[in-house]
């Protein structure tokens, strides 16, 4: 068993848009991927962190990858709680769990993903802004 | 001048999400039209009126004709007053009009849909539901 | 009657998307915004005018408005005819024209935009490159 | 070593829209996804078999699970060749792998979902059709 010195989780509310459907009559899958981002940044807000204003001093975090489970469908109006859990204060890299669920508090999709830090400038790999550790330290 | 009978204006708020901007740095002006169908639902859902539940019961809302002055961008994290206003009991249409505010109360873009009733079986335009009809009247 | 000095018009093929149809079982009006976009950059390739390389010359294209006007409704797997016009020469600004026919040939949808030359230093409007008025002066 | 008994690869190709992208200047991480679902798209059209009449039958194939690497960005404009490779006749599951290559013949990145066929009745699991299986054996 992984034991992990640091675990934060945070949960943000959306309420599924009728573009996102798809003809099937459920959220198209490629949002889920949209809605981790969304939980992203929700999340940094919530802790003082502007990720825009992290790219605007130079630090940008293209994703790595991603992967995503789909357990049960989404529908129009829902109101999905997105739960991102942090598991490692971050290296060169930083990594992001997602569950989201709909208003019945079941689990309808599980997922991850990988996100670097990159010096906008060089365009190569760099470490976490010191504010942004600072931050993470301060929440374990 | 135009005398309207009716005018009902309600607000919504949203973050822009990152994916919505494009390599402008700017939110991708097809956003818009998707700002403006959110801000229908969440006018709709307060007025105690869920679209999805009238499509449930056979009636759809196909837009018919959309049309968008862009004044200023709007950038990702930023939070955004969609305004939506009716100036007009529907008939077999309904007429939205939009004004987007930013933070600093800017008016950044204006807009218009008009919407069609139509019944799903016969795929033909409709009557409005009575039930939005009389949400409607109270609210003049 | 407008008599224009100039008329040229380019048709692009697309095949329409899963992810691009709605609960409705059909586009989701917001994409035909984006139709209009692809078959611009489609043209002007054509044409031998890349959008992408003027913008690495530092003149960008924001959209100031849009209208569009829903005909009949376009379904996942069709192959549409995306048809742009130009009627005139661009100023500081340079309208576009579209018909969006599908496979039988029907009109699905009419719309207009209008895009400003921008320079992205100054952030203000300007003259459209000079490469370009060549191009389509040489197609009159 | 995984000995497959089938293996099957199809190329598409398409070019980069602008909307597909984001302030990064790359084209955003989820449009993969979208990348990927467009090329099982044009993969079936060309092995003759139209997943749209398959949902016209009642059987739809909705994704149980994606997973993406990416490995280098993509730009606006850029031709992509998107490869989906089959290694597995499909089961009650159909598993495709993915891979993404630049005009300059980079590997840029790599994926897999898992689509579960589903009767869209009973909204259960259910056999692939028929005909989607004779297809596949003449491939082999």
């Amino acid at each position: 068993m992984i034991k992990y010195k640091f675990m934060y989780s945070f949960d943000s509310k959306l309420r599924v848009r009728y573009y996102e459907t798809d003809k099937m009559g459920v959220v198209h899958h490629s949002n889920y991927v949209r809605y981790y981002e969304y939980a992203r940044t929700e999340m940094m807000l919530h802790l003082g962190f502007s990720y825009g204003t992290m790219e605007k001093e130079g630090v940008m975090m293209p994703v790595i990858s991603v992967s995503s489970k789909y357990i049960k469908p989404a529908y129009y109006e829902d109101e999905l709680v997105i739960r991102v859990t942090l598991k490692d204060l971050p290296t060169a890299k930083m990594n992001f769990f997602y569950e989201i669920f709909n208003k019945d508090g079941e689990l309808i999709n599980t997922g991850e993903t990988v996100l670097s830090f990159t010096n906008m400038e060089t365009n190569r790999p760099c470490r976490p802004p010191q504010r942004l550790i600072n931050i993470l330290e301060k929440i374990i």
